[in-house]
């Protein structure tokens, strides 16, 4: 079913174009995030610092997104480190993973304009999901069955590994409830997030 | 006539330049497809979810030129698998394809804000329509006389192929004709795109 | 004096890096050309295909925007071909041509605005010249005294090469005389570059 | 510790990944700097002159963070080239590092439409003093006990190195002091850096 798999130099080849070309994606989506950090026109020198510290939820929606994009690099990363071929489908669930993450500056709009809104903190959420859930689903697909991986991978290992990983839609779900009560609440828990990533590396590290 | 054919890793390193460029190039236009769609300024917190709502052309349109642009790029993918060597000629064809892929974003933006107009589908179509023809003519020069690929390809087999192929310009000029009695439905009509990409690729498969 | 020169892995994998840099930059200054054709906001159903045609001004300076960012790309590609090593001075004059090539969308801005403004065409052509006689500056230094090249290279034909490149910046220049007369005769004495392009190209491929 | 190190081609393909995705991110801010210098609308051909000229601060603040980010791209060059392995760490290091970079963008407007202002100064002096000493800790956490280079590499001689790449930090911090007299001096005290590079670079060579 696969148009390539094994070690053979053609569908390496095509594998790293898929790679490169999400990585390039990535790069981009996290770059233009500063393109939403606008400086207001015509302001007088008095009325300056004011105005640029009163940017700060501006800043704080390009370090949240800049980190979450982060952390889905490094989960992109290790989604492909043991794929050795690829299919349409896998191209396309790649696709679907990537059309989240160029989206995601959308939301960091949102946040950054209207951060107390409900409705801001839940569409970045609900983004967010998404774009972990896909990942989860290509790790899953990649591997069941050896569909795309080598022989000698250790599927169980891959299962937990991808356990861990549903941590971060997990957050990004609960949050969505939390932004009922309060939607700022609802954003800094995404703070867990990071503690998450660097918890799921370190117990991976140690086995 | 070709400035570097055959296996030689000159020549290949410089074709990878060429669809490295290529690659970037897609990256970037399907990335900067997310800039069209802009936080509105200064609403009030009641206003808000309505208004986000109320963008869904501006989503319609991001969502249907990312799945043109994966298409796309899978199509540039399979027409420079079989490609071992280069030109002048393939090089500009290249460069012309691009244009059109660049120019994208435009009637994309065209179609968030004036969806509903007959001109807005109408450019869209016809900017599609030029791009995948120029990757029809891409296959077409390089593989004829095998002037840029191996000797041993199946030329049959690739104008089958591009045949099959021509499919995508063919969608976007018959939806021209529909716009004339509904744009709606025109661009509905191009999501027979995807469905033709997919049997494509799976009639492909079986071979 | 070079930092690393000959055919060691890690002098190439250098250069390698140095020559994506720049094809990526290239890339991403080719697509956000397209930025500029921005749609207009709030026209009225009647009013739209009148409006569109209007931007032609804004299609025209994308054209040839591309296209001269098409044929750097590939002047760019033929001095780096025979380029084996590199060190800071080449490092430095790639940057400053860079920078030149990163400048050209706004001239490009401004020639879709004001094209009729001599102005205007005397910033890109001034531009554009430079741009060229950097690339022209890069080959002499990294050719002259076999200093970055394999000492095999036929510095005699590099000599010609580069003369005929010089063909670019003088039709620049040119320009800016004629801009005197008429901008939009300038402006079109610039599709020259195209013609001169392809007979430098021509004349080489039979050597 | 290391995720990765050695010799070993899946550590190297790794490590590749992460250096091509900071490279894309570096060419994407250097490019999008342009994006800052906008055409003004609706201008009168009379006016058009002097209003171009009077651009003349984002020019130049465009020119400052080109090279800027020309030396911070060297510099994290020199920084990875005897790095051989890669940890969680270094990832998170490195993506600290491309959030100042990114962010950049942000401080150069600043400086293009407000340059006088102390404020500007101060926030792009700031942002840059990070950057560079993020670099640093790089270089420090991956040499510090041979952790991710080569058992060979000369611990002396990258301490040395990394003492005089302190010299950019320390320029950036000195022009905070600057700015309290005169923002504008602070701004020209910069361009001590690009002198500060070229002697490094020279001391280096020597060495």
């Amino acid at each position: 079913m696969a148009e390539a798999t094994g070690g053979t130099s053609q569908a390496g080849r095509e594998l790293d174009r898929i790679v490169f070309f999400s990585d390039a994606v990535f790069a981009i989506a996290i770059t233009i995030l500063i393109l939403d950090v606008g400086v207001p026109d015509g302001l007088s020198p008095a009325q300056l610092p004011d105005r640029i510290l009163g940017l700060w939820p501006k800043y704080l929606s390009y370090v949240i997104s800049f980190l979450v994009l982060a952390v889905y690099w490094q989960a992109h990363h290790r989604v492909f480190r043991p794929i050795r071929g690829y299919d349409g489908t896998l191209v396309w669930l790649n696709f679907l993973f990537l059309m989240a993450v160029v989206f995601l500056p959308f939301p960091t709009s949102l946040l950054g304009e209207y951060g107390e809104e409900q409705v801001s903190v839940v569409i970045y959420a609900a983004n967010a999901a998404v774009a972990s859930l896909l990942l989860v689903a290509m790790s899953w697909y990649a591997t069941s069955g050896h569909r795309l991986v080598a022989p000698e991978l250790d599927l169980e290992a891959e299962r937990i590994r991808r356990l861990q990983a549903l941590a971060v839609p997990v957050v990004f779900l609960l949050s969505i409830g939390i932004s009922f009560f309060s939607p700022t609440a609802a954003m800094y828990s995404w703070l867990l997030l990071a503690a998450t990533d660097l918890l799921v590396r370190r117990l991976w590290s140690r086995r």
